[in-house]
C-alpha cells in the first residue's frame, strides 16, 4: 500500500533499485496533451546519478520508455505507463548490507515491517524510486503550463550552513541550471560545491534545504479541510527520501512575529485584482491558493549511507561496524531539486483538476 | 472534497462555525471497543473555547452526542457519528466581515474558490471545525492504547521567542495539564501566560510551536513510498488551521550536521532488541516506525484575526480598513495541543490498522 | 469501512435503525446550488415507511435537517450534513431477535463479522440506512438536472410473476407516482397491490424487479476500465438491501441473440448527431455513456423478515424457530424505487464531476 | 481515472491493444508470499488468444515479466509490476476502423469522451486490457488459498440457448479445463463448441453466461453498506468487457418465490457450525459472507466486432457500412472464465485483507 498519490491526477510508482526497473503509471491525465519521451527525459536527466562530480558515480542513463497512454504524440486519457530499466547495478557492493543495517537508513525498518527486503541497493527505499515521481511530475508541469501558465522553479537554498541569497519571485530555471549544485546564487554555489567535494573526500555526507516557488497558480486551488494545499504539499515532499522538515511562507520564523506584523494586508492592484502586499502566507490562505507565489522549503538530512565506519547491528542482532561500500551521494540536494519540483507539480496539477471537477461545474 | 482523512480508520468532518453544528463520522473503527461520550469529552474540553483567561471568551460547552455506531457501551464496527451543536454564536459580530476580508484569513480565498461563503465566524475555516478531529482522535488514542499501549503527549514548546525545556521521553499529560498554556516547563509557562495576556490587551496575537511525542509505537508502521509515516503526519498537522511548518526528529537543525554526526547508530539493548543510541530520526526511518519515540514539531503562526486596525479590501474590491470584532484567541497554541495530538493519533491508528491489513496477514 | 461512496461527489452514511438517528455527509457538492430541506424531503417521503397500506406500518415522518453546507439557501461547497432522527422505534418487538437469527437476514453475518450487533430492528442492516442515500440522491438529481437536464425515473417493473408493460423512453414521474406500488402500468399495478396485500395477510413476503431510466445523459460519462459506468451502477444498486441481480440494456436476455441481431447500428439523426437505431447497449458502450437512454433493472428478493414460522438458530448455536414480530414490508419494491433512483443519480453525478475534472480540462 | 481497483489489495492496469504492452501494478500484496512468473502464466494461458479453434487466431504468447516486488522468489510487500509485451499486432487490419465506428463497440464513446482514441485494435477497450486483471487475480487466488484455503472455480454455464448442468458445490478446475469451451457438462460442451464454430463461419458472434463459485470463503468478509461483498463482486465483473448482467444466488429467478420459499433456514451442523439448509443467498447475507459457497453468474453479450456487414457511421458523421476485418472471437465466453475468476479473486482477497485490518484488530 501507499504507492499511489493524487486523487484525480493519480500516480502509482513501482520498482526497486536493483531488479527489472522502476517506473510509474499516471491515471487521469487529460486527453490530447502533446507528449513524448523528450518532455520527460529533461527532468530525468536533472535527477539521474552521475550527472556531475558532486553526485554518486553510479552510471545510469535512465532512458524512459512510454509504454501506453500516448498515441501519435498525444495523450489518450488512458493510463500512461513509463518504464526505466536498471542498468549499472553493482549488487556485489551491497553484500555486506545483506546482513548489516545501515544506520539511519531504511534497512532495519523494512526488515521489521515486511520480514524480508531487497538488500541490493536499498531496494524500494532507494532514491531510484523517485524516477517515477520525476517522470510523472514532468507531465504535471506541462499540464499546469498549458492550462494556467504556471511556472515551478526549485533550487538549493542551503547546504549545511551555507545559505544562498535568492529571490523566489524572479529566479529562473536557467539560473538554477547554470551550476551543478543548482543554487542560483553563483558565489555561494561555488562554496557549496567545494564543501560537498570535501565531504565526499571525507567519506562523510551533508544535507541542506531546497526551496521551491510556484508562480501564476490560479486562485482557488486546495480542498479544505484535510486536503488543504499546504497539507498536500507537505505530504508530497515529506514522502521524499531524507526529508526532515517542511515550511510554507514564513514557516518556523513566522512564529516570532505578532499577528499585526505577520498578516498580509490586502490591496487592489492596477488591474483591479485583490493582492497582498506581503506574502508571509506563502501563496496559500485557509488551505486555498490566493494567487500569490507559493513558496515552500524542505529540509534534507545528510545522506545516511557514508563511507566512514559506524557502529551498527546485523539482522541476527549482533553488534558490528559498517563502512559502506557502494556509490553514494555525499549530498542529495542538487538531485533533490527536480524531485521537489515534481512533487509540487503533482499536487498542483491534481488540485487543478479537482477544482475543475467541483468549483467550476455550476456556472 | 477533502473532508475525509485516513485509509482504514477513516474520518469525515462536517459543519461550520455558525449553523446547525459540527461533527464527524468515523468509519472503520474496530468493533467491541468500549466507548462512551465521556471518552471523547475529555479531549473536547481541552480544545474548547473559554477554558481559560488566555483563550477566546466564546462560551461553548461543546457537549458531544454519539448518534450511531455504539451499542450498549461498545463500538459496533459501523460508522460512529458524533455531533456537537453550535450554541453561543454571535453572528452580529461578523456583520462587518460579510464584506471585508480579514488579512491572512480564509475569507478571500473561500470567496475566490466557491463564489460564496458563510461569513459568520469563518464558516468552515473556523477552528471550530477541529472539534470533529479531536473527537475522532480521542477514539484513535483509545485504540492505540488498547492494542499497543501507545502514549501520545503534546505540549507547547515555544510561544513567540519563549522556548520551554522539556524532555519528550518522560513528559506526562499531567505535567502538560498543570497550567493553562500547556507548557510542562512550569517556569517558562508563567512567562508565556504573561506574554499572551499582554498580547490580548494589545489587541494583537502571537504564535509558537507545539511538540508532540508518541511513545511505544510498534515497529513497522508506515507505508512507503507516498504514505510514509512522516508524510502522513506532516499532512495531518499541516491541515490544522494556522500551521506553517513541520519537523520530525532533527528537522531543519539536522541540516547543519554531517552524516556521521547525524546518523543514529544501532545497538542491542538488554532485552535483545535492536535500538538506536540517538533519535535524530524521530522514530521513523525510511517512512516506517523503528520503535523509538516519534517526535514532531508544528509551527503555528500568530492568529490572523486581531483587534488592531489593518488595511484590507472588500468583496467588491474596495480598499478599506478593518479592526476585527468578535471573540478571538490571542494565541491558539494551548488549544492546538489536543488538535495536534488528535491528528497524530489518527495517523498512527490508521497505520496500525493498515499494518494488520497487509504485513500481518501471512504468518 | 465501506460507508463512503463516490469519488468526487462523495457520500458517507451513518446510523442504525434504533438509536440517535441516521444520515449522510455529502462532500464535493458544487457550490452555489440552491438547496433546502424541501428538495430532499420529496424523495424521503417516497421512501418512508407507513406511506401506504402495502408498506410497513412503522410510523416515521423522516423529517430531515440540514446541519451544514448550506447558507442562505445555497450550497457552500463544504460538506452537507443531513440528519434524520429515529422516532417510532419499538425495540421490544425485537427482543426475540436479540438471540434468534432471522433466516436470510444479516443478523448472523453481522454477529460473525463484528462479534457484536445492534439487534434492535436490524441496526445498520435495516433499510432505514437508505435514508442517507435517498437524501444525497435528491441533491445529485438536482445537480444533474441543472447542469445537463438529466431525467431519472424509476418504477416497479415486476412483482413476483406480474410484469408491467412500460416504455422507458416516455414514462413520467407522475405516472409512477399515480399509484402506491409505483408501477406506471395502471392495470398491472392494481393486480400487484392485491398480491402484496394478500401476501401481507399470509404473513409472507414477495420480491420483484425495479427498472430505472436516465434520459439526456451527456455522452462521455464513465471511466474505463474499472469505473465503467455500468460497473459503478451495478455496485450502486447491488449495495441496496435485498438486491440479487443487475442488468443493463439487453441484460441476460441479450445472451440469446447473435451479434448481428444484438449490435446497435449507428445512424445520423436530423440534427446531425450520431445515434443508435436500437438501444440494447442500454446507453453505455465500453463503459462510457453514448447519449442514448441508460436503462437498468434490479432484482429484489422477497423480504427476509416474515411473520410465518421458520426454522433457525440462536446466537448460542441452539436450533429453534422464529415467527418474526415487528412491522415489516411484505414487499419492498415500491419503496425501493426512490432508492434505485438515488443510487443511479449518485453514480451519474459523480461521473459528471469526474468528466469535468479530466476530459474537459484541456480545451 | 478508473484504472485502479481494490482498497487494500489494490491493482492498477495499463496498456492498449497495440503499443508497448499491457500490464498491472499490484500494491498491498502481503510480504513473503512465494511467487514466480509461473504462478501467473497459468491463468494468462487460459486467457490468451489463439488457445483453441474457437478463439481469435491472433497469436500472442502473452509471456509475463515480473519487474518488481519479488525478491529471491518471495513478495517484498512493495508494488509488484507485471508487464506483457504486445507482439502479433496487425494494425493494418484496423485501418478502416480509424474512421468507421464499430456498432456496439467502444469506438464512438471513446471518441466522444476523449476526443482522441487509439483505433488500432480497440486500444484500451480491447479485451487485451484484461491481461493485467488476470495476472493480478492469479496472485490474489494464491493468497486466498494460502490464508484461508479458498477455492475459486469459474466455468461456462450457458452459450446462447445452450445451458449446461453443473453442480457448483463439486465442480473442479480439471473438469472445466477438460474441454476448450470450459463448460464442465461435457455433452453440452460439444454442442456449444459446434455452435461457436458455426457462428464463426457465419461471420457472426454469440454470447452466454459464466458462473463462478468461491468455496471455503471465511465468514465475515464484506463491508456494509456500500462495499457489500455482492456489490463489489457486481462492480468487478460488470467492469469486464461485454458483460451485461450480474446475479448472486437466486438472482432474478428469486423474484418469483415468496419469502418463506426463498429464505435459507439455519441449522447446526455436525461440527456445531451455523449453516444454511439452502443457499439462495449465494453465500452472502447483508453484504457479508456467511461461509456457504459464493455463487455468481455473469451475462456476456455476443462479441460486438463481427465480419458481417452492418450499418454504421464515420467519425466525420457520414453514414456507411462496415464488415470488420481483424481477428476476433466469435464468442468470448471460454476466455471470460479466467477473467471472471480473476475479478472474484481480487474482490475476495481485498476483503480478506480489510477484514484483517478492522474486525480482527481487537481480540
Amino acid at each position: 500500500m501507499g504507492n499511489t498519490f493524487g486523487h484525480l491526477f493519480r500516480i502509482t510508482t513501482f520498482g526497486e533499485s536493483h531488479g527489472g526497473g522502476v517506473g510509474v503509471i499516471i491515471d487521469g491525465c487529460p486527453p490530447r496533451l502533446e507528449l513524448s519521451e523528450t518532455d520527460i527525459q529533461v527532468d530525468l536527466d536533472r535527477r539521474r546519478p552521475g550527472q556531475s562530480k558532486i553526485t554518486t558515480p553510479r552510471k545510469e542513463t535512465d532512458i524512459c520508455e512510454i509504454i501506453s497512454g500516448v498515441f501519435e504524440g498525444k495523450t489518450l486519457g488512458t493510463p500512461i505507463a513509463i518504464l526505466v530499466r536498471n542498468k549499472d547495478a553493482r549488487s556485489q557492493d551491497y553484500n555486506e548490507m545483506a546482513v548489516k543495517f545501515r544506520p539511519s537508513h531504511a534497512d532495519a525498518t523494512y526488515e521489521a515491517k515486511y520480514g524480508i527486503r531487497n538488500w541490493k541497493g536499498g531496494g524500494r527505499s532507494s532514491a531510484r524510486e523517485t524516477i517515477g515521481r520525476v517522470a510523472a511530475g514532468a507531465i504535471a508541469k506541462k499540464i499546469l503550463k498549458e492550462v494556467a501558465n504556471v511556472e515551478i522553479v526549485g533550487y538549493v537554498k542551503q547546504i549545511k550552513d551555507l545559505e544562498g541569497n535568492i529571490n523566489p519571485d524572479t529566479v529562473t530555471l536557467k539560473e538554477v541550471e547554470s551550476n551543478i549544485v543548482r543554487c542560483p546564487d553563483q558565489e555561494m554555489a561555488e562554496k557549496m560545491i567545494d564543501l560537498i567535494d570535501q565531504t565526499r573526500r571525507d567519506k562523510d555526507s551533508i544535507g541542506g534545504v531546497v526551496e521551491c516557488v510556484a508562480r501564476y497558480v490560479p486562485k482557488g486551488l486546495g480542498e479544505p479541510v484535510f486536503d488543504k494545499l499546504e497539507a498536500d504539499l507537505a505530504k508530497a515532499v515529506m514522502s521524499l527520501p531524507a526529508s526532515k522538515g517542511f515550511e510554507i511562507g514564513s514557516g518556523f520564523a513566522g512564529t516570532l512575529l505578532t499577528g499585526s506584523e505577520h498578516n498580509d494586508e490586502f490591496y487592489i492592484d492596477d488591474n483591479g485584482n485583490i493582492r497582498t502586499k506581503t506574502n508571509r502566507s506563502g501563496g496559500i490562505q485557509g488551505g486555498i491558493s490566493n494567487g500569490e507565489n507559493i513558496i515552500i522549503r524542505v529540509a534534507f538530512k545528510p545522506t545516511a549511507t557514508i563511507g566512514k565506519e559506524q557502529k551498527t547491528v546485523t539482522s541476527d542482532s549482533e553488534e558490528t561496524t559498517l563502512a559502506a561500500k557502494g556509490r553514494h551521494d555525499p549530498c542529495v540536494l542538487s538531485r533533490a531539486v527536480p524531485m521537489v519540483e515534481a512533487m509540487v507539480s503533482l499536487v498542483l496539477c491534481d488540485h487543478l483538476l479537482r477544482w475543475h471537477g467541483q468549483s467550476k461545474v455550476l456556472t
